[in-house]
Formats: structure tokens, sequence, C-alpha cells
């Protein structure tokens, strides 16, 4: 029995020397030969900017085919679905006229999916809320009016994804909330803790019982400067923006698989979205978590591991207003009845890692926090619960499939999410590529363990 | 005894409890009202580089005296030492030919305390080699040339202070080396892993037995080009630097402190570097760890907590050419026979914090690290053994004070350490602040249980 323990003991003990070396070898052959930071400056700077239907969506979409194929993929796919396509349709202006002060220009940037204006414009008084309580309270002085959302990006979260979820709702929804009222238009101050004035936008969803009316984000400094000017004297702004929902088009999630050599048919699938706003290169969010799943796939390759699973990087279609690949890629899955073991998506930025995100049960959490020791060398010192991502919460909903979300530092990523600044010189090739180094060790660890 | 250890469980709860609502209330008051970043602004951008013995030595003293009373310090003092005073003399040029080549510029930085060429620079064929090793392989080809360390930073490190350990011998060794085979100068792969091409400059230590020979620091695209060069065609390198060490001068340790209540005459020392070097604003090093170490004086007045011991505050002189300040204050504390229960340091940049790594005793560590669940939610995840940094290593040395450095994440580090690019807008004002907090929060947990 003694000895029995002894050899459990030394078995367990070997095993783990063994997963470390192999995790080690992983991180050596990224950090020393990866391939995911020039990938993210081809995607940013030969394809850039990718919204649903743009040109650039296709070019991004024959990028990733051939960057998957390069990276070693057994087998790249596309899979079609329909996505919104909404264009920008022209520059977005705004002006601010005061008692004092005529025809101060407003950097703004329209919400996605949201209306323009047209070339005409629209000019209105401006009634600033900090909250829908606020709204509330002024709901008969809005008729006519242009409504100004002054919600702060509250900073006592240390987590911003916190400050981001608590503030979003006046993008998402206040532009219908300020339209039942009579309200011809909407600012926005921007979802961000930065210390710039970029504006951010994001998508905004009319509620179809009501007019839809044009949106505009603003950045902080603008932001509290307008409020300022309120408290003064009336303001008064003209806005132009030309946003047109055209109808929906063709997109493709591009897939490339490890295949399994003991279970081809169990499949963990690790992703990023390939689209993203317009204003910007769409670096971190999410070319990050793109280069990084195929750095995945060329890693594990390039060190001549054999999946015993197969392994799917999904590079996925229209995240940023609709969701439209994610929900075809699980519709397909359960429709052909696949097994998901696991699905880890990055779409958090390509920040320096510091936990997983997890959805799944007691189990299968336990079992991976118990690798915590092997994972936290490269930057994951914890398994926190409730998580994911977009682009996979649909195949947990469709078939239960365990999430596991890249939870990297979270305090830059507000700073340029959706804006100007979301360029590829705001990465760091070492932060991307321990994130890649988490993901890969985690797939090694459920592809040899199971989950 | 059932409902003692029930008692004693409820009162260690509520203590947890109690520290945790406090160390909320400090990262409240930092991430909310903080002016660590305001602080650091003025420093960079008023102040500027600020090397030891330069103008901006004095000007910095005091910013740091006025810095330190409007965070509310009981007293502000300054402890006077002698400090090194090198200057750079002027602009660094360097130029490469080839036979294909002629006079192609190369961007340097003269290594701080090295001596200059003087205006009729010197040019010599280069001898690469890649260690010292190859150095001794050709100690007999080395007269009259100029000696080109080719080492590089090892990206398998994912702490890159380890790589940084691991190359810097070549900065500091590596001319008096290369001057004692008859050499003529010398050229160094900057102790960097950036993709950028900046020269990372630092101290030089010369051997006394050998000559002084000029020395530059190249930035790794050029480093890499000129590698290439050599495998091709000798090169010749004319390099003119200025560098002169001129006698000993003044300068001072700002210390600014919380008296203790209970404890006054026993001591928390928290602090950073005021000097840096003179290419750039000193932002992550060190104006980081000064504006940190006065938010945690200020932040603990604040929220009006009275502490037990004296919490001291000392931006120390000198640490990049001769930690005289760092020697001056544990001499004096030695003298004055002082009673120092820990000292902190953060001289790792204003990233967001990681861990701290410490020097004291196992019961020590061990108490430390009981306190994690309380400092993780801000970022610090473990407690590292082997640390501090070198403005409060002599105090260890002197009187074994236990020693904690704030280790942020150092992905970033070595892109800007040193070269032209350490300035404020590479700083993030919220990982920042969150180190302030990790070290506020320890000295709040120390200064609370004793150590």
């Amino acid at each position: 029995m003694f000895t029995l323990l002894i050899t459990i003991v030394s078995l367990t003990g070997y095993a783990q020397d063994d997963d470390a070396a192999k995790i080690r070898a992983i991180a050596n052959e990224i950090l020393l030969h990866g391939t995911a930071y020039d990938n993210l400056h081809t995607l940013t700077k030969q394809v850039g900017g990718r919204l649903s239907g743009s040109p650039q969506t296709y070019k991004a979409e024959a990028w990733a085919q051939s960057a998957l194929q390069q990276a070693g993929a057994d087998k790249v796919q596309l899979q079609q679905c329909m996505v919104p396509h909404w264009v920008r349709g022209g520059k977005d202006q705004a002006r601010i006229t005061t008692g004092s002060k005529k025809n101060q220009t407003l950097d703004v940037l329209a919400l996605g999916n949201s209306v323009g204006s047209g070339p005409k414009g629209v000019q209105a008084p401006v009634v600033l809320v900090n909250s829908f309580d606020e709204l509330e309270q002024h709901k008969n002085d809005l008729k006519g009016k242009i409504v100004f959302y002054n919600y702060k990006f509250n900073d006592a979260y240390v987590n911003t994804f916190e400050a981001y979820r608590d503030a979003v709702v006046y993008r998402g929804a206040g532009p219908s909330q300020a339209a039942k009222y009579g309200a011809v238009a909407v600012v926005v101050r921007s979802m961000s803790n930065s210390t710039d004035n970029n504006p951010h936008t994001g998508s905004t969803r009319y509620n179809d019982s009501f007019p839809k009316i044009p949106a505009v984000a603003i950045g902080l400094k603008d932001a509290d400067e307008l409020a300022a000017m309120l408290k003064k004297e009336p303001v008064t702004v003209f806005m132009e923006t030309n946003g047109k929902m055209l109808p929906d088009t063709i997109a493709h999630n591009v897939i490339g698989e490890l295949t399994g050599s003991e279970f081809p048919d169990q499949i963990i699938t690790v992703g990023g979205h390939l689209d993203s706003w317009d204003p910007a290169e769409g670096a971190h969010d999410d070319g990050s978590g793109c280069v990084q799943s195929i750095e995945v796939l060329r890693a594990l390759k390039a060190i001549g591991y054999k999946p015993r699973h197969t392994i799917r990087v999904v590079l996925f279609a229209n995240e940023e207003n609709g969701t439209r690949g994610g929900n075809k890629y699980a519709e397909e899955a359960h429709s052909k009845n696949e097994k998901h073991i696991l699905a880890i998506e990055s779409d958090e930025g390509g920040f320096t890692p510091r936990a997983f995100a997890v959805t799944m049960p007691k189990q299968q959490l336990d079992k991976i926090r118990s690798w915590v020791p092997l994972l936290a060398p490269y930057g994951i010192s914890q398994i926190n619960e409730g998580g994911g991502g977009s682009d996979i919460g649909p195949l947990n909903k469709e078939l239960a499939t365990p999430l596991a979300g890249l939870q990297p530092d979270s305090q830059r990523y507000f700073d340029l999410h959706h804006a100007r600044n979301d360029v590829f010189e705001a990465v760091n090739k070492r932060e991307l590529e321990l994130g890649a180094v988490s993901m890969a060790a985690l797939i090694y660890l459920v592809d040899k363990y199971g989950l």
C-alpha cells in the first residue's frame, strides 16, 4: 500500500514535471519563434478596420485562410453566414453653439447601427442627464431636444469590464429611450476611462417601437467640457451623421483545424473575432484574439504535438454588431450533433494574461483550477467563475459546451476599445504572445487529460 | 472550547472583513481621487530627465518637497549625500563605413559614466563578439579595434528582469574587458527586447586596471544590421562621445513622513528613486515609484488613517550611477540606531502590479503570504522570495531590515528602460495607481499587525 502510494505520488510528480516541460516547450516556441505579432501587423496594416460587410471583411477572410494554412492547419474552411451591413456613410461631424461660442467643433463618432441625420444634419438644444433616472425626471422637456447621456465609468471597479457592463446600457439603449420622449438625437459620453479625448463607438440597439434617431459618442474631455458649459448657459448642438443599415450580406467564419489522432470527432474550439469597428485597425479588438488563436495551432504543430482531440481555430464573423458568426457556428455544431469539449475565446485585448473566466460545472472548474500551478509561470494566476466570450456563448446555450475566456489585464482596454487608437502600435509583442501561451497550455492539458 | 473556536473564527473573519473594507477605502481614494498621475506629469514634463548632479536634480528635489507637503506629510526633510556627477557633454554620434557604404549614420547613446572620445572621435574596425567567451577567443585580434558586444536578451525568460540580469554584464563590465585586450572603444547591443531601434543607456563600471575607453549602446535593429554587415565584409565605425566624470557633488534624499501614533520610532519606509537617466523623462524609471510612494502617504492621510508606526516616504538620490542615496539612508539609520520594520521599493516601472518580491525570514514571509487574499483584488497574486530594490538593499545589509519590492508586470519595462521613450505618455494612469494601492495596502497591514 505504501509502495503503491509512493508510486502514485511519483507518477503524479512525473506527470506534472512532464507537463511543465511540455508547456515550457510551447512557451519557448511562441516567445522565441512566434508569428502572432507579425500576423497582427499584416491584419492591421494591410487589411485594417473590417466592419461586417465592408470590403475589408473579405480581405480579412482571405488573409485568415492563408495564415491558418501557413500555421500548419490540417484543414481550412469557410462557414457562411448572413451579417448585418451597417455603413458609416461619410465623416461624422458636430458643432457646439452657446451664447458665448459659435460653432465650436465637437469630435464625434456615430454609434454603430445608428441612422444618419443625412447631410442636412440635426440641430437642437441639449439636455444633460447623468442616468436613466434623470431622463425620467426630464421626460417632459425632451421633445425636439438632443439628450446628452453623461454617465461616467466607475473607476472604483478594478476590472474595467465591470465598469463597461455598468455603463454600456447608455450606448445600447440610450437612443431609443430618449426617442421615446421625443428627443431628436443623442450624444453619449464614451464608455472609457482614458486620459485622452477620443470618442469610442460601438453598437446601439434601436427599439422598433420608437423613432430611430441619430446618436454619437464623444470623448471624456469633451463630455466634461460640455457638462461644464451646460451648467453656465444653454447649449445647442448641430450634428451630421450618415449611417445606414443596408440589407444583410454574406460573411464567413474562417475555421482551421488540427485533426485529433484519437478522437477526431471531439472538438476543442479556440478563437476570436475577425470583424472590428471601422475607425481604427481592430488591433486589440480583436485582431489579437485572432492571431493568438492561430498561434496556438502553429505552436502545437511546430513542436510536433499530435492532439488526441480535434483543435479548431475559429475566427468568427460579426461579433461587433450581431454575433451572427458565433450563432452560426453553434447552430451547425448542434445540427451536426458535434461533441464539443471546451471552447476558449480571447476577446479582451492582447494584454498580459492574468486569468481564465470559465462557465462550466464545478467538477470541471476544479480540474482547471488544479492546473493553475502549471499556468502561473506564464501569467494565469487564477480561474474566475462566469465568463467565456460573445462568440462562444452560443455553443454553451446550444450544447452546454464548457467555456473559458482569456482574461488579460484590463487596465488599458477601454483606453482604446472601439476608438481610433486601437492600432497595432498599442499592442506589446510579448503580452500578446503570453496570451497565446496561456491558451495553448490550457488546450494541451484539456487535450491530454480531458475535462 | 467549541464556542471559543467559533468566537475566534468569527473574530478572524471580522478582522478580515474590516481589513478588506479598509483596503477598499484606500483603493477608492487612489482610483477616484488620486494625484499620482498628475504628479508624474509635473515631474516628467516640468522637471524632465534628472541625472545626478544635473540642474534638474535640484528642481526635482524642490518638486518632491512640495509634493510631499501637499500630500499631507507631518514632516519633510532633505538628507544630504555626495553623488557622482557624470555629464554626457554633447550629442553622441556614430557612423558606419564598409566597402559598399560610406558614413551611414548609427544611432548611439554613450553609456553612463563612460569617457568621451572628444570631438576628434575614435575610428576603428569592428570585431563582433556574442559573449565574453568569444571575446577570449579573439583576444589577440582586439588591439586598436572597436568591440561590438552582440549578446541577446533571452526572450524565453517570462520575467524580463531575468533576461536583463543575464545580459547587463556586457554593459557593466564589457568596456573594461575589451580595453584589457587593447580595444579602443565598445559598442553594446541594448539590454532590451523592444521592437523598435532606440538605444538604451545605463551605467558602465570601469576597472581601474585598464584604460577607460568610450562605449555606446545601439538599438536592436541596428545591432542586427551591423551583425549582418559584418558577416559580409569588414566594417569600420567612427564614434564621437563627450562624456565626462566631474567631481562628486551634493544631492539629497527627500523624506516625508506620517509620524506614528504609538511607535513613532519604528519605521516603515516606502520609496523610489528621484534621479533618472538623461535621454528621456524617467517616467517609469523611476518617476512612477516616486509618485506612487507619495500617493501612499497621501491616501492614508486622506482617509483619516492614523498609522501606529512612522511611515516614511523616501525619494532616493542617485540610484542610477552610484546608489549613494540608498547607502546614505542606511548609514544614518544605522548610526542613529533606528528601528526599521519594513522597507518597500517601487523601481520596476509603473505597470500593473502582480507580486511583491521579499527578502525576509520565513516567518515574516509567511505572514505576508497570509495577506495575499486581501491584496489579490488589486493585482498582487503572489509573494516571491528574494527581492527588494537597489535603494533599500543597504538597509537590509546594515540593519537586516525586511525588504519588499513591488513587482509589476515586466513585459513592457525593457522596451523603454533608459531609452528615449521612457516618457509620461508610456504610463497608464490606472496601472500606476494600482501599484500605489498595493503598496498602501501592504503598509496598512504591516502597520496594523506588525511583521
